[in-house]
């Protein structure tokens, strides 16, 4: 049985926020470096097949980024930028290029857990729970799990 | 009569957002420019009093910015990134550095009315309704009254 349940992933009763709650074997360091380091994150995020091109990297508070992800020919662009970097917590915002007008803010919480494992917290908010809903209806689950568990191999090989 | 009313601010009843609305008499690139220019948003920004100082600036798509507000020897940080900055649209995070953990996505609008005249509307979402509700009853509708009378005043002036 995996120690790496799958990603619980849980939408807000009261405001347009999704949460999702992971653990990985992994220290808090590790983690964050898997989400600032621009060779490391481009190998993991993502569902499988999907490549990740990275365009622009500042993963400091202040910087910004931007990605294309592609598989089959097809193409989707993100971006955003970092509000805060620090050892126990991320804080971005993120726009997928076509839907140009919508807005996410992003946190991550990293929580050292304690012997070599790490709780990874996140939460995404929105501006409405129509544009809420239909992110958790778009099929991102899908992605999360699998580019997490890309991370699981990386953690086991050593590679972060 | 003055032809430009105080500022609508309404606290959406769905949703952990603020909302103003406030017509200036000034076209959008103006107003725009009082949003970007380091120089001329100092001198407007905030309540009566108030002093700022720009430390960092830098009003581009992906940018950040940090200034700090004083007035009697207390002195109070703010900052964020520039998530897009467009003609139409600014997209930007802040936070108040004496409450670390709060982040609030800002969205401000210029809606050209025709005839020199412009409509700001302006979003501040946040990540719950406690936080939105203490934001609304901390004062900030003199703050902002008396920002967007200042700047009024420079429109008038030219200065803009």
């Amino acid at each position: 049985m995996s120690k790496n349940p799958e990603t619980r992933i849980e939408a807000d009763p009261d405001v347009p926020v999704i949460r999702m709650t992971r653990e990985f074997a992994a220290k808090p360091e590790q983690l964050l470096r898997a989400h600032t380091d621009p060779d490391l994150f481009a190998q993991w995020v993502g569902p499988d097949g999907m490549t990740t091109r990275i365009e622009h990297w500042d993963a400091r508070t202040g910087g910004s980024w931007r990605y294309v992800a592609s598989r089959d020919g097809e193409e989707y662009a993100f971006y955003g930028c970092f509000h805060e970097v620090r050892p126990d917590r991320i804080v971005q915002t993120f726009t997928f290029e076509g839907e140009p007008d919508s807005v996410a803010l992003e946190t991550l919480w990293f929580e050292d857990l304690g012997d070599g494992r790490t709780r990874l917290r996140t939460q995404s908010l929105v501006d409405s729970f129509q544009g809420r809903d239909a992110w958790l209806r778009s099929g991102m689950e899908t992605g999360v799990n699998e580019g997490y568990a890309k991370l699981d191999g990386m953690l086991a090989d050593g590679a972060v």
